[in-house]
């Protein structure tokens, strides 16, 4: 039941990520300084590696958009992996006579590397790394800009923010938080949100569970690497109905609510309101402190394999669920809207 | 991308609930006693109004099982409204000349009625209620049964249990909290956690976003009418990186884990511990306390309409949550191992 | 990709047929009466065995119609088996204690009895025989119907007939050819065409392969049992291009075409003309004249069983054509211009 | 419902064709001077205009590969289009002050001109024609014969060819008819083949419509440009059901056929016959003979554009039947087994 439909592909060290948008109207305004600006958020963030400044990600469209707008063809995006020479050896594409010194066989906890294993029935661990990494994220960035582009042409517009560091709750103290466990050589989590403005009533259903926009928001949210909890409006937590529901008020003729404790979605339905919602992202499982573990090849136990310098990534992560929030509305704009091009489009929604 | 597909049907005050399940392998033993017996749970608790006890749901299965077992041919579920007489003319199929005295048109916050009126162009604001009623669930937990019984003949089975009330988080005030609440004409919502043991290594994926299997449990949890926090394993916020990730261990030469606050999910994978999935759902909407709201003809401001007497139906929804949850575990399973019937995946299965 | 979803179940000597219907939008006019009409078409024709005299289907909606108008919630159709109670011990639900009399294990060439019996694991070939029958084409003509009165409402009206039964392609020797078979206790199939009319330009795509409109009828019409060939529109075979295009011309102002050799589909999408397809059926498999076969337990040659008496079914398949090109149209409008009611439907249609 | 999905993108005079693929098991063997011969065979064959000898297309895989084995990550196919550079300006993605002189506005008979141009909103036909293209078909091979080198690894082999041009049945003959049609300035359709040996018993279903395999293979050929006429196995008009049916054998205490007029598959499933499916592709729309058309500006009468010099593509439409129909077997296999990886499945398989 997907109107805006994409397939992503490539590995972390691989020669480059590639996603294929099909569903795109024809006459979306195409910015690809938008898309750039948006993955260049995503590489940004206090508490990131060093990787990030090797990356400095450009995307390049190979198909389904000419003059600047979209066609309604099949939309492709590249994104290049810049350090990828140093990695053609390790990476080849072509049966080699190659012996891989990155190789690795400690499973790393929190990581894909032991269902990963033992699901593709590998024994080289980095064949799960490379498209396990958060690395996947930078071409879902550019898929979810590309939606956000056509989201705006609507007048609907995205935002998001970090609004927990471990347990530090206000802004001022966030960068302490990452300091003090970098200097442990820990890692900490956090929490972010996300708000769409201007969402029409009516995207998603009551009708059938599986067309309610809340599961398929919690769904594009929980699968981001490491978020482990998904939150729609205010935790209702603690707050009995009276204080949790969002009466209704008329202002200038108009529906509107007192409060927005539901983020926007009653019985699986957009409601006019904001659309908010929230995410926490686990530590980042790679630490310079060693955790146990095992081998898969000794069946031993051992000390899992270090392999990148990031400390917090949860503006990163902000960015993604951003750019996935994107996709899920897109989607649900085509399925209740239909239109083959904006044009049409435009007239339908207003 | 789905091999156990399902579609419900049903009014919260039509004739009946009906499923259909399609994917179902041959020979699943098909216990009808136990199916009601989740029926029932879902229909306990404390803080229930006064429908449950009409209800007394019991399943009927039409197709797809013959001499106590399934065939692979879609399954049939109908579950009887007991009361339906008396709903027969307001709620006829037939065009009728009937005037209907339980047609409503204010609002209620925190329900499908304002969205859904909106969506499907409906002034009487029954043809919405009528389906966004958590009614709906019980056909669900009636498909989720049949996916337990399915498992368990793999040896997997689910449990669930409420884990907050309002904000008592310790079972002997959970009651206590519930009468309160009445007492006040309010409503309490809660915390439910959701666990299955013995769940096999590598359902889900890391290769493609929409393959997680975290996100496709996120999204069958956050559906359920009510729900709007979704969490899996532990809350990681506060804990850091050394903390919260799951050691390994070898014990008896098998691999397996010092604690399990991933929830037995990593890289969107399940990894062989036991999975668990919390859910945080938010007061019943539907109180004494009236809500200020507006009149979807008048246009004017007005009371929301009081239609049900729960105060609290968070162990009603944990069940439901169970049920979800083996729907998307059967779905993984047979997406892993294929198998159109049992004795296939028994084999394949150890 | 689909927006109008449905599922069927039931076995053949079950107690019921159902379907289940979801992304109907709300307001269609559901007249039972054309349903049943529908039904009862499908159940003559020249050259029809006995059951038809038993069965006489009518439907029962049970679900997402309220006052003679869909609620844009999945609707609920069943149809009874009217001879059910004496079969009731044979198909039983419950595990029986009983000796079923009517199990059979000799394959029948042309039916599903072998390759179903390999792939769902049965040894009694009526665990298979049940669902494959073609009884179950009965609640498809239903969810056609439902289909086709969604279209009618936008003014596009579909027919069927036969065109071809052996080899008499002029009607007034069908049932010559029928007789003649018959009386050799032989069987014979033929050839059917379906229709409609003022399908808006534009349905399907050529963007992406799994989007033509001519793959997707093609799929919903091969799979109609005992379909093995179908053609879109004039068989090209033998005709050059300059004889087989279809010529723009302007008539009153309008763009229109001087013949329709394309079937209304060109690039994968309606072009505004007639979409015509049409299907050939291979002779039913079940015959007086005994077939070589094999038994599944004994492993030895054998007589295949004969069950039904049908000579020639071909007006009732092109019934069920019709009913299943419905559901191909409706689910592509709904993909077109979305809407999620018939005024807004109405609206954006013309 | 696919295990095997893919996209691909591209216009004809663009940049490049890619394809993402996901969910190919890893430890498929990717053989990829095998990919390129069947792109090979596509730009072959007698009556390919000229730009055939400028494409010589050759495939890259840029991800889910690594030491000449897949992954189990989604596997990235490109194929750059060789003659870009000539194009680059008609065909920039960029927003551009260009004059489009390669723009045209009357209606090609038989191509998606008509349809697309009024779905799209599209005034530039370029902007249709440029994705319509059978261009596309390239990168289809390409997926498919990756499909193939999968089944292959199984023992499934494939093969196509052409068994009709124009009136000609013989294949002396068919150089003669598309040499007549050239002459002409006309252009010639035909028939061809394609043939799947050693596929398991049980692909598809009968327990549900979409699940049938013949109808999945008809929408996967009907969907080729092109074709308008699908057959599985012997076209049974005019043979009696005595004819028609394929009877049971036991050779060497192994089940099999006399015949194979169902073409390997009864009740929407293979039998374990080879599988055979026919397809009659129309005559190319594109000749150097005028038709009558209608300009999109204008509104006024007008001749139909030329652009293309091919007589006649059977040949090459056979090779993209036979990489389609890969497709679907692969999808079908997936669903059967599961498995993950190609030693997991090849046990299972066995």
């Amino acid at each position: 039941m997907e109107k805006f439909r994409f397939l992503t592909s490539g590995e972390s060290h691989g020669k480059c990520l590639t996603a294929i948008i099909e569903g795109l109207p024809a006459g979306v305004i195409i910015d690809t300084d938008f898309i750039n600006s948006e993955l260049k958020r995503r590489q940004q963030g206090y508490g990131r590696g060093d990787r990030m400044k090797i990356e400095s990600d450009t995307v390049e469209i190979t198909s389904g958009v000419r003059f600047g707008k979209s066609l309604g063809s099949p939309v492709c995006l590249v994104i290049k992996n810049k350090d990828f020479e140093n990695w053609q050896k390790i990476m080849s594409v072509a049966p080699e006579d190659y012996t891989d010194e990155k190789s690795f066989s400690v499973f790393r906890p929190g990581h894909a590397d032991y269902p990963g294993a033992v699901k593709y029935g590998q024994k080289d661990l980095r064949n799960i790394l490379e498209r396990s990494s958060a690395r996947k994220t930078a071409i879902e960035v550019a898929v979810g800009a590309v939606a956000q582009l056509f989201l705006k042409q609507l007048g609907i517009t995205g935002s998001s923010e970090v609004t927990q560091i471990g347990s530090a709750c206000c802004p001022e103290k966030f960068h302490e938080e990452i300091d003090m466990n970098k200097e442990k050589g820990d890692t900490v989590g956090g929490k972010f949100i996300v708000i769409y403005k201007n969402v029409p009533v009516g995207l998603g259903s009551h009708v059938h569970w599986d067309r309610g926009i809340d599961g398929r928001l919690a769904q594009a949210i929980m699968s981001i690497p490491a978020v482990k909890v998904v939150e729609i409006g205010t935790n209702p937590l603690g707050l009995c109905g009276s204080e949790y529901h969002d009466e209704f008020d008329i202002i200038d003729d108009k529906v509107c609510r007192k409060t927005n404790h539901a983020g926007g979605i009653e019985g699986g339905m957009t409601n006019g309101e904001d659309v908010i919602i929230s995410g926490v992202m686990k530590p980042i499982p790679t630490m310079l402190k060693p955790l146990d573990s095992v081998d898969i090849n000794t069946k031993q136990k051992a000390q899992a394999h270090y392999e990148r310098s990031d400390v917090c990534a949860v503006e990163s992560c902000a960015v993604v669920a951003q750019a996935r929030t994107a996709c899920i509305l897109a989607n649900e704009i085509l399925l209740k809207y239909g239109a083959d091009n904006m044009e049409e489009l435009t007239q339908r929604f207003s």
